[in-house]
Formats: structure tokens, sequence, C-alpha cells
């Protein structure tokens, strides 16, 4: 590293960087030397790299030798481009800013104006001929520099500037003269030598220097750690130091600053969507004192600028293909650009700005896919408060974790917990959360805290279990005693109903509507691009004919995962199920089992009937039998009556079915092994629901998968049974009914022994959420409420292994299982089901190792589709 | 296969098999011909694969075309050989057996005297000059054959013998003549027609052929079948048909029969231990009516035969170089082996065998060591009831698991568990168990049942699950209802206590007193052996001095598993630990940490102590927290009071601490990482003991382990820690301890990602009780109660996978683990905790996946060391 290249300079049309070097340069760097190099214009500077950021950390927080020189010579490149001179009579003046690959809050951000000192200020005075001007740019800069370089809290400079304005009997900025800040900036100098025991510098190089390594320790400063933490960026070097040229938006009435995204990032139409400010510079837009102008008023003042700015536009989409985010200052009726970076937009933009780009012949259909965020498709397909609905808006916040939730305000997680267990859906209200209240989090509906942001614990561990939520609603005020939070003339108590839009942040008073999605031509466009580009097929995991249906129409395939354990837990068939788990003797069971055979053969046609020509793979029984059993002593004794048993035999069956880890207990196969009967009722259902649907006329394409295979013997076993069943039914009712037999891939052991257990299945189905929990020795249920978030928040697992899958674990032994598969059978058919199926990063995986096709619930279809599609084109 | 060799001849000193193939010709036809090659007296004879076995079975039931007529051309081989004519005047008889690989009772065993019809009885008659032995070899014939061939039953038969000798007025067998015999023939000859519908066959070829098919058929007969699976026997083509000529230990005073060990089976003594019968056949031997005479006998009536059996005995061992267990028949003065194979010993007698054959230069020690059955010296390492204390044999059964057990009798399983749980050694006491008894059988210490024999359902699950069991025990007269059994004049109620001998098969009533075991010099003398030979190290698991003592007096070179929670459940100290547990500030957590610290540190303390000079590796903390608070209620109150927190603290705590799946939940370094302090007290502990004890001049080589690490992050963060507080002891101490610091490996994780994990690792030590749990989805407290019996019975598991390990599934990935881990560090030390390590099949694999050590319990070391040494000799 000792000889690589340090400083990448950039300006007057060309650049020793570019927009590909974000990881050395970062992101701002590396766009201000992608526009340099297009030829627009930027003002001139250099970028100082990461890696040299993170030389300065590992040297103990010292200079390398030999940079400051480098430093020098890139400065005097700057001073000739533009004729100035740092610290000279026609002055340079430059901005220094941090800027590392991913954005990143709590970093060091800027300083502007550096290079001005006692005799530079009257420089700038003198040649722009605005003594105002240059004051004020010397205030600003005092400030900054103490605030962010040496540590003087920025309020206390503040103070200053108000009480030069007191002094000055004025109210507004700009009725201050040159004179008032003059005052002002002494008393801030005075005000610098008080808290830092120094004079501030006057040696324009000093101020550089400090300046470049307050960026680099602002990388490791408190809060820039947290948040790479808590937003779980990994794998940086460094921060980027970016030095380049003050241009001046406030230099006079024909200057200003503007910032603008190249189409309309909520809507996509092809629209410039850009506000102005005149004789401003960056940061008074932000401060929001002044209202922006529209561009109509640019194209009036300055028709020119106005028209170079149209161009850039042109210009800048046109090179990045893709909506653009940027920001740009003007001085004296001359155009710079200062940033430019993809802007951020709906799904719904999203879509719209693909398929015009692709309409302008930006971007091919393959390229345009890629550009859209496929997760984000779910804002399209699930419920949203009704528009037309009246509402009650009493508080906003910031929207922290997407959704609309509606519930019970409840003030405490205990509360949450027993509300929900009780069936009810509720938000919980709290002042922020702590690790304790997670259990009373995962019970509701949505989120509403009084303090945090976007960062805060309830946003991230909303976030990560897909929770709506509103944070840091500052103007409640919760009284969790009371257990009730006033806002404004409202008062919400414990058991009031309130409404959460976790996209706007909105808090509303009831139960304000719902309605259904409605999916544009724009998304029909999209999807049939994907499906024309994907080769992985896109199934659902759907148990009843309703989901089946909404799977059909969201574009799946076939069904991958059809749960029957879902149809016994019906209220009008549990019973009988408990009465074959209670039974005693083999009669009382086949007794109890014939009265369920109809109810599955009905559910198996309804299926067969919406799927029809379709393949739908029903997974026969999976979970333990305890789990139909209720664990209160109440229902025991309900049950016991209802099926005339005594207490006694509810309760000795249910301890004998107790279990220390039922995850790893007797269900799946082992069940279906030890109790055969069972299986062989489903197995009749399945078949005679086939012969009867297939006299209907519908095209019939039966999966029967058998779960939590760990060795080949048994499949084989049961194989065998299945097979004697069906040869017995054939033969009886002279059918040919050919269902193929297969079986899921959730027991490592299945993985690392899938040669084995291939010889004996039609297909593979990889169950990867007990594959994760197996592979990872993680019991989900218990670790979403525990550990497991804390994991991803601490960077322990990059992400949530259950949402995206663990590929350098989890991965590898599907990645095992199904080369091995293959290996003896090379026309295995293999998918996925478990909710990896509807991740697009795991789709992506689920392409990369070959499989036929990913399964995933209805609403995710789209997202596979699209993500089936990306995958494709990135691995071409 | 079809133009496979389908029969083996054997005969005048040559022989087209011998003993390498027992897969094809059986163990008995592999063995005949292997002694005829050797030039030992052999009756000629001919094998019939077992391969043609399978193809009769695969066809249907129906004789291969061709095969026949290669009988007939074997069969005139033999009558040339012995000038004898099948169905001729100079009759040749043969005997027709079967012959698996593996011994198996349950199919057809014997037909003798093959070839006798109306006709050649009495030709036999005219050349023996004795109708007694010609008529009486035909009607052993007819009884053979009609109840093996024809399925009439032997009962029937003898039934009509009897009937002769009653209507001859005789009562002795020898006091019948030969006119006598000739009726009860004949009236056999007339009830086989009644039973069977048809004549007994007179043509010796008919008779030859439905002898072979009904062997054949008997492979998979019933009993055949279940008792292959109830032993666990997979893999076998079938049974092989042994036709040899007869030859006749009943022929006269000249003649007779006699089993023998070549040398003492008991206590491996070099003496021929072998038994002489005259004027018999080898059933009358097995039937018990005539009691043997010793080889002296033998020597005094026919010295020329004693010389050439003890000729034999020399032969056969120089030859198989081993003991040996042999059948002979004398006829006429002549000798002839019918039968030799490797003698079943106790440990003991194996020792001396091997020690003495090196001795004899019979065997190279290496050789030696390979004869011993590693896991056999389980017997002589554990208390065995006290030769010299009085006891009462009150009834002897089939001792069908070994061991020494004591208990109170319990007549239900229910009572066996209730009682177990309060504490009670417990014998179950049956008629016969059932798979609804399992959960009384692991409660309880021995089995005692009145009925079924070694491969009772009760003998394989005792064996399966350790524990003592005689099965059998006909003499018992069990009332279930009354709680009690009689057996002569004694009467045992339920709560009196018995004793078991497992290995002898007496029940014994009262407390017999056991005496710890006596390791003699041949012991000594294999370890040193075994030590010469072995490369793989041998460590034990013991968590305090007493057993680490324990442990180097077996031979541990270390300790590879230090459980430092066993420390925690001691009466004294679990209340410190559940005050931490229960604590709510960090001040409340650390101050009843700091009780339990100068606890710990002592208990490291004394291990040092004992392991002087050696390594001892201490894995942190690793159960879930709720392990150390009770469940019930009372006990919580007591605890609340003895702790001054409330009941509802407890509970809570209880319920926070509440996991479905405790298993795959907080525990481990989980536990490390999200509640430190408890770590933090360990490795101060530990560093404490270590100065303290290189203080007190021992010699310490100390190793932390960190338990249920997944991923790279934890073992990275946790060792960090370590080492901060390490460096803080060492600086302020001025000491320079430095532990090693490794981990497990037992999440399916660790051994996918080892790559990753060895980077922060100074060892691995593969925990593969948790990984046999996660890899194969089994919860192993739930399993071996339920269906993991089953499963090993049925033969889904070939073996107990906590017993042996898994190589197919979790031997891939601990050989991934090690290949993956030294990839990236060459020299990392690579063990094996957990059961496995003292099991001899799975210390075979540790060796040949390159382990540095195994560890297991202090008295599985020897097994161990020898294991390990076996394991060296076969991969050399």
């Amino acid at each position: 590293m000792t000889n690589a290249k340090r400083i990448y300079t950039f300006g007057n049309g060309k650049a020793q960087g570019n927009a590909s070097m974000k990881a050395l340069l970062g992101g701002k760097g590396a766009n201000l030397a992608e526009m340099a190099g297009m030829g627009l214009p930027v003002p001139p500077g250099f970028t100082i790299t990461t890696e040299t950021c993170k030389t300065w950390h590992d040297a103990g927080n010292r200079m390398p030798p030999g940079l400051l020189d480098e430093v020098r010579k890139s400065v005097a490149e700057v001073e000739k481009a533009l004729g100035r001179k740092f610290g000279g009579d026609k002055p340079l003046l430059v901005s220094v800013r941090s800027g590392a690959a991913a954005s990143m809050p709590g970093m060091m951000d800027t300083v502007l104006n550096l290079g001005l000192n006692n005799e530079t200020v009257v420089a700038l005075a003198n040649e722009t001929v605005n003594a105002r001007f240059a004051w004020d740019s010397f205030r600003r800069f005092i400030t900054m520099y103490g605030d962010v370089v040496a540590g003087v809290d920025r309020k206390l400079m503040e103070h200053e500037y108000e009480a030069a304005k007191k002094r000055a009997g004025v109210t507004k900025d700009s009725d201050l003269s040159a004179d008032h800040l003059k005052y002002a900036a002494g008393a801030m100098l005075a005000l610098f030598r008080t808290r830092t025991g120094q004079d501030f510098p006057q040696d324009p190089w000093l101020q550089l220097e400090r300046a470049i390594e307050a960026v680099f320790e602002s990388w490791n400063n408190m809060r820039a750690v947290e948040y790479r933490r808590l937003n779980r960026i990994h794998g940086l070097l460094g921060t980027a130091v970016n030095v380049q040229a003050m241009v001046f938006g406030n230099l006079n009435e024909e200057s200003g600053t503007g910032v603008g995204f190249t189409r309309d990032p909520s809507t996509g139409e092809n629209e410039f969507f850009c506000d102005v400010l005149f004789n401003a510079q960056g940061e008074d837009v932000v401060a929001g004192l002044r209202t922006p102008e529209h561009l109509d008023a640019l194209k009036q003042r300055m028709p020119e600028v106005h028209a170079q700015l149209l161009q850039a536009r042109q210009t800048l989409e046109q090179h990045y293909r893709d909506m653009q985010d940027i920001e740009f200052t003007i001085q004296d009726r001359k155009l710079y650009l200062l940033q430019t970076r993809n802007g951020k937009r709906t799904a719904r933009a999203a879509l719209r700005i693909a398929i015009s780009m692709v309409e302008e012949k930006l971007l091919t259909q393959q390229q345009a896919l890629l550009k859209i965020d496929a997760s984000s498709l779910n804002q399209l397909l699930h419920p949203m408060f009704d528009p037309k609905a009246a509402r009650r808006v009493i508080a906003t916040g910031i929207p922290a974790s997407p959704g609309a939730a509606k519930g019970m305000a409840v003030f405490s997680p205990d509360a949450a917990e027993q509300w929900a267990a009780r069936g009810q859906s509720v938000i919980l209200v709290r002042e922020e959360t702590s690790p304790e209240d997670i259990k009373g989090m995962a019970a509701a509906a949505g989120i509403l805290t009084a303090r945090g942001g976007r960062t805060s614990h309830a946003a991230v561990v909303a976030r990560q279990m897909g929770k709506t939520c509103v944070a840091g609603c500052q103007t409640l005020a919760i009284d969790e005693t009371a257990q009730q939070f006033v806002v404004g003339k409202f008062t919400v108590k414990q058991g009031d109903t309130i409404s959460l839009n976790g996209a706007t942040g909105d808090v509303m008073l009831g139960d304000v509507p719902t309605v259904p999605p409605e999916l544009s031509g724009d998304f029909r466009t999209i999807m049939k691009w994907s499906d024309e580009l994907r080769t992985l097929g896109v199934r659902a995991n759907a148990d009843v004919p309703r989901d089946a249906l909404k799977a059909r129409e969201f574009g799946a395939q076939g069904i991958g995962l059809c749960r029957t354990e879902h149809m016994f837990f019906d209220s009008d068939r549990i019973n009988k199920m408990r009465e074959m788990i209670l039974a005693k003797t083999l009669e009382q069971k086949q007794h109890a089992l014939a009265k369920l055979l109809p109810m599955q053969r009905s559910d198996f046609l309804g299926l067969f009937s919406a799927m029809d020509g379709l393949p739908v793979t029903i997974r026969l029984l999976d979970p333990p039998l305890h789990e139909f059993l209720p664990h209160d002593a109440a229902t025991q004794q309900v049950i016991a009556e209802e099926l005339d048993v005594s207490l006694k035999t509810v309760q000795d069956t249910m301890a004998n079915l107790h279990e220390m880890n039922p995850m790893l207990g007797l269900r799946g196969c082992r069940l279906g092994i030890e109790q055969p009967l069972i299986y062989d009722m489903q197995v009749q259902a399945i078949i005679e629901a086939m012969r009867e649907a297939t006299a209907q006329g519908i095209q019939v394409h039966a999966e029967i998968m058998i779960p939590l295979v760990g060795t080949l013997e048994e499949l084989r076993w049961l194989r065998r049974r299945i097979e004697e069943q069906l040869t017995q039914f054939n033969l009886h009712h002279g059918s040919k009914l050919a269902p193929k037999i297969g079986t899921m891939i959730e027991v490592p052991r299945a993985a690392l022994t899938a040669d084995q257990i291939a010889t004996e299945a039609d297909f593979f189905s990889f169950g990867t959420n007990d594959l994760t929990q197996m592979t990872l020795g993680v019991s989900r249920d218990d670790a979403e409420k525990g550990f497991l978030i804390d994991y991803v928040v601490r960077g322990i697992f990059p992400t949530d292994p259950f949402a995206t899958i663990d590929r350098q674990g989890v991965g590898k032994l599907v990645e095992m299982g199904v080369k091995l598969g293959r290996g003896v059978k090379p026309d295995l058919k293999v998918g996925i089901c478990g909710e990896h199926g509807g991740d697009p990063e795991s789709i992506e995986f689920c392409h990369e190792v070959g499989m036929d096709y990913v399964s995933c619930s209805p609403y995710r279809v789209p997202i596979a589709r699209l993500a089936a599609a990306q995958a494709a084109i990135k691995h071409k």
C-alpha cells in the first residue's frame, strides 16, 4: 500500500478517478471525478483516498509521511486551473468534505470557505467588491471550523452571531452590514481562543491539514461507529476526503444554489423536479428559512444557465442511465455541479423510470430491470390506507418501517403480549424501546415511539421483524403509568384504536380502512419482461384454494408447498385430529382418520382445481402431534368432555408427547414412519382427489413431498408404502395415477447425503427455514425474540439468516445437496420452499446453484419473478 | 452374475474356496473349504453360494436353470472321493446345512442322513452290519426332513417315536432294537403321508433338491428376517447351502463326537478345552441327555485319534492364529473335523490369548492387538459383584446385557419413572417388555424379564441403552397386579432390593456389594503395546480432581473437556448462580459472580494440580440459564425466600428464560456474548488459578474452550475480550500467562466454515454429541426414549448415531471441518470430546481424519488407547 496513489485530482474537463472507484474515493469523490471527466462544470479539486484514512488510523492517528507535500502539489494544480492563490491576494478558498463508499451520517460533514483568514478576507472583499459577502463567508468558516475541527460548540458561535445582530438592532441576517459581520467574526475568533486556548489558525495550510485530520478522525467517532453498527455497514476501509475549490451561490443576485431530481421521484414521470434559491449557499436551503423557487424562475432570470442545467440533466441521465439526485451552484451566472448520485424513488417511480428509459433507448430491458429494487415491489402489493377514506392525523413521526398497521394502543410490552394472546391487534406505544421490549414488539402489529430516529432500537428491530413503525413522534406526551398519551387536544388511552402509516409517519385516530393494491400497467410490463428473461420457475406456498388463486393471479407457476397440517387446525377438524391422537386402539385411530379423509380429499380437489394444469406439491403432515392438543387445563377439560375421554387421558397423552426440543423431535417423516396411518390417510386423500379431479377434466400434476427426511432409508420406506398404496388403488380402479414422490431437504444430513437420497426422490425441495435452524443451531421462535436480533445488530450475522440465506454456511449445504443429487440424477428437479424463496438475494443464490424453481408466499411471487430475471441477467 | 461360479467343492485335501470368501460361501462353508485346503480331515462336500440364494429369491423362488445339473456333478465328485453311491448299494448319505456370512438362528439349520430311503437303509444296515444304527439314522432323517423341509411338526414325529418306545415297553433309547426302530420309522412315514398328503420322497435327488430349496426359503422366513432386523444385520445376499458327506459318531463304540475351544475361553490359558461323547451324534451333545467326557477319556480309548486331535488343534491355531471353537466326529477311529471358527471369549481371556500368542510367535504385537475387541475392556474396568461377598442367587436367566445392577424391584414402567425421579435405583421387572415400557426402562438401573431371549425387546433395548438386563428368567412367577414375583420359596415385593448380574444371568436377593476392578498384568501389557503403536492422543472428560486422577490412572494424557457448569450445580453453589440469574442490576450480578469466583478458582487449581504437566481444556459455561432454576412452584418459593426475592421475580425470570427448543437457544457462546459477565468471571478464575498453580510449582497447560460457536465473529468477539482481560492481568501482575484459546466445533455451520473459524482458534474440539443432534435434527433426550431406538432396530440408522459416529452424515462434516481448518492453519490441534471419543469405531474414524486426540470419560480411556492403536495398525 506504501506506493499506492493517495490523491486523485479532478477538474478542467478531466479527472484521475471515475464513478467505479467508490471504494477508494468514496461515493462523493468518485462522482465528482466522473462528472469532471465527462466535461461537466465541476469546481476543480482532489480526493484523498479511503486507504489513506486507514493508514492514518493504523499509524495511531498520524499523517502518513509525504502526504502533505502531495496535498500542496494538488492544491497548486487547483490554483493554476483557477488562476488563484491559496492564502494569496486573489485567494483560493476550498471546501473539505468527508465521503465514504456508503452514505454515513455522523462523520464530520463539511467545512466551507477554508483558506480565509484576517488577510484573505480583506482580499476577497476587495476582489468581489462585496465586503459583506467576504465577512459573512469568514464568520461561516469560523463557525464550521470551530465546530467540526476544534470542538467548539456550534451553539456558542451562533450565540455570538445572535449577539451581533442584537447589538446591531436587526433581526434578519440580510440586514447585517459588512461591519456588523466583521464585528461578529472578531467575537467568534475571541471565543475560539477562549474555548481552545489557542489562536484561530491563520495559516491556510494548517487549516487544511487540521481539517483533513478531523475528517479522518470522524470515521471512528462514536456516532459513525454506531451508525455503521446499526446499519450493518462492514468492510469499508475509511472515509475519503474531498478538497474542492469554493464557488459561491451567495455572492450576489446573479448567483444561487439548487437541488433536484432528474425525474419525479414519486411517480417516475419524465419531469425535471428541481428547486432553486438565489443569492444563497446550500446550507440555507437545508435550514429551510427561505422558500426555494421553481425552475421557471431560473429560466426567466438566467435563461442561458437554465439551458445549461437542462443540458447537464440530459448529459447526466445519458451518462448514468438512471434518475439522478443533483446539487448545483450558480456563481455570477456560471453553473457548477457539486454532486450527483442515483436518486431514491418509490416503487411506482422505479417501474415508470425503468420503462421510460427503455422507450427512450437509454437502457435495454435487461439493464432497466436491474435498476429496480425487487423488494420494493412489496409496496405495490399490500393493502394501503384507502386514499379516499376520512382520517384524522393527530401526529406525524419518522417513517421508520413501512406498512399500514392498526390496533389498540397499549403502553407496555406485557400488555402487548397479553392482548395479542387474546387475538387482538395492538399498537405498542413507548417513549422509546429497549431490548426488554422485544417480546412485546413481536406481539404488536405496529410500534409507535416518541423518541429516536430511523436508527433507533425501535426502528431497527421493527424493520427486522417486518413490523410497521413510526418513530420519534415528538409531539406525543406519553404517560406510561396512566397508560395513555396526549397529543394536541387528543388523548389516546389504552385500548383506543389507532392507525400507523409506516411510509409517511402519520399517526391516525381510529381504524382507517385499507384498500387492496392497484397493479398498474407498468407493473404488468415489468413482470412480462421478467418472465421473458428468467430461467428460474416461480411457485407459491399456498394451503387453500383462495391463496392458490391469489398466487396464480400474481403469476405463480404452481404450488411449491401445500402444508397439509394447516388444514387440520381448522376449528371443525381439530377435534377429529385430537380424537385420532387420543385413541387407544388401532381401530379408534382408523375411525377418527376415516372422518378426516373426505375433508382432506376435498381440500386437495380444491387445490387441483385452482391450479388446473400446474404442479401442486403437497407436503405430508409435518408438525409434532402435541401441537394439536391444548396446553391449558381448562381447554383440556373441554376437549375431554367433547371427545368423551377422561381429563387424565388428555393429560397423559400430552405428557407422553411432550418433548424437550420439539423442533428436533417426533415430527415429519418420523411421525409418518412411527404412526403410518396418518400418512396412509393423506396419501389416500391425494389419490382419490386426483382421480376425481381428472374425472372433472382438470389437469392434475400432483407431487407428494415427504418432510424432514435425514436418511435414505426413511424415504425408501415411506416411498415403498406410498407406491404399494398407489398400486392397489390403480389396480382396483383401473386408473394410472402417478404422482411424483419427492422430499424436503431440510435436515443437514439430507444435504450431506443427497447423492443417496436422490436415488429415491423424484424431486428435492430445500426447506431452508429448518435447514437454517439446524445448520446454525438456532431455534427461530426463541431467537427472534432474543439474541438473533442482537446478533444482526452487532454484525455477528451480516443479515438475518432467516430473511436472506446464509451463503457461507447454509448455502454451502444447499450447493452440496444440489450437486450431489444431480450427480446421480442429472435431471432431478430442485426447488426451494420457505421464506428465502421470496427474498431477492436468496433467489439470486438459488439461480446460481441451478435450482429449477423457487416457491414463496403469494404476495412475494412478483418480487421473485423480477429477482429471478435480475439473477439471470447478472449471471448470463 | 449369470456366469458366476455357483458351487464350490471341498475335500480330499483341496478346496475351491477359502476362509476369505465368507460373503459368498457363508461362515461355515468358507471355513470347511479352508480346513480342507489345509489338508485337515474334512468329509468331502460342496457349498452353493449365497449369490445363488439371491438368484433363487429374485426369480420368485425358482431354481436357477442348470443348478441341479451342477449339484449332480458335485455329488458325483463326493461319490468318487469316498467310493460310495448316492442312492446306491454302498449308499452315500449327506448333511444339508444353511450357512450365512453372519451367524443367524432362525434359518433352517440341518438335515442329516439325507439319501436314506426304504432301500438304502437296508444297504446301510448290511454294510455296517448294524441294522439298529441304520434304522435309527433313518428315523432321525425322517424327523428332520419332515420338520424343516415338509413342515411336519417335530413334536408329532417324536410322539410316534415315544409311542414306539411305549409299545416296546422300554424307556431308554438304547434299549430299542432294530426292529423297534424300523417300526417307528414306518409309523413316521405314515404320519408324513397323513400330514402332507404325499409319500415321503424315496428319490435321494428329490430329497436333496427339496432340502436345498428349504434352506433358500428359510433365509426369508419370519424368524430369520426378524433376527436380522433385531440384530441389525444388513447387506447380506442370502444363505449358502453346505452339502457334505455324512460321518457317524453314533456308528459304534469306536466312534464319537466332540466340541472344544483350543484355549480356555474364560481365562485364556493355553489349555485344550474339549469334551467328547462316544457313540453319539452332535445333536446328542446338544440335547444334554448324556454327560460328555474329558479329553483324557479319548486319550485312553483311542490314543492315535487323541494325537490327531491335538495335532489338528495346533494346525488350526497356527493357521488361523486365533483361538478356535471346533466341532469334530470320530467314525471307526477316524477323526473328521466338521467346523471351526474363532471362539468367543471373555475380555480377560482375550488379553491372555493375545499376549500368549505373541510369546509363542504366532502373532506380532500388532496382529495380537487387532484380535481384541476394544469395547470388551469395559468388563475389566467397572465395578463387579464382590466374588467374596455372600449372595443368594434365587434364579438365573439369560445374560442379555452385561453389568452389575442393584435396586428396588418395580413392576410397571410408571413406577420405575416415579421412583427413579425420587432418586431411587430401581430394577424394572416385567413378564416381557414392549415399546410402551421404554421410558420406564430408561429410568431403571436394570431390567429383568420372565420371557424372551437375547433378541427379545428387553434385551435389544437394554443393550441399546447400556442397561443391565437378565431376560427369559422362566422360573419367576410375576404378578404385576400384586406387584410381586415368586421364585421357589422366595417372594419379592415392590420395593425389595435385588441385584442382577448381566454377565451371568444371576438374580440375587438384596444389595450384593461390588468391588473395584483389578487390572491385571496382562491389561498393563496390552496398554503398553497400544501406547507404543498409537498416534492418536487420549484425553479424558473430567470436571473434578477425583475424576481427573482416575483418568490419569487409566492413562489419560490430559483433560479434553472440563464442563464448568457441573461445578455450578453443586448444592452450595447453585444458589449463588441463581442469585446472579435473578439479579436485576449489573451491580447485583457482579456481586453474585464475585462470590462464585473463588470457588471456580479453587476448582481449576485442583484440576491443574491433578493434571500437573498435562493439558487441561476448560469449556466456558454451556447450558442455558433456566437449567439452574427450579421448575416446580414449591422449590421456587423456597428459592425466593432463601434469596430474598419475590416468588414473582423467580417465576417471571423463568418465563423470560423459557425457550421452545433450549437445545438451539441462548446458551454456549451466545450467553457469553449476551451476558459477558459470566465468562469474565470464569476467565478470571482460570487466570488466577494458573498464576497460583504456577507459584506452587505446578506445570500448567490451560486451554480455554468456547462452546457453540457458529460464526467467526462470535469467536473473534469473545477471543478479543478474553485477550484484553489477560493483557490487563499480566500487566498488573507482571505475569506472562498465555492459555490457549480454542473452540468447540459442534454447530454444523462451524464445520462448514471451519476455514474462517480456524483463523481465531488455537484448537478445535469436535463436540459430536451436539453436532449429531443438529446434523441429524434429532434431540437426543427426546429421541432416546422414543423413535431413535425404533430407528436403530429397524435399520434406518445402521447403529445408534450417538454411540458410533454417523460417518456418512456427521462424519462428512467432521472431515470437512478438519480439512478446512488445517487448510488455513496446518498445525491446528484437533480433537473430539463427547461420547464418540470412547467408541472404537468412532476412534478409528478420528484417526482416519487425522485428529490429534480423542477425549472420553475416564473409564473409557483404556478402550480408547487400544482402539487408537488398532486404528493406527489398520491404516498404516
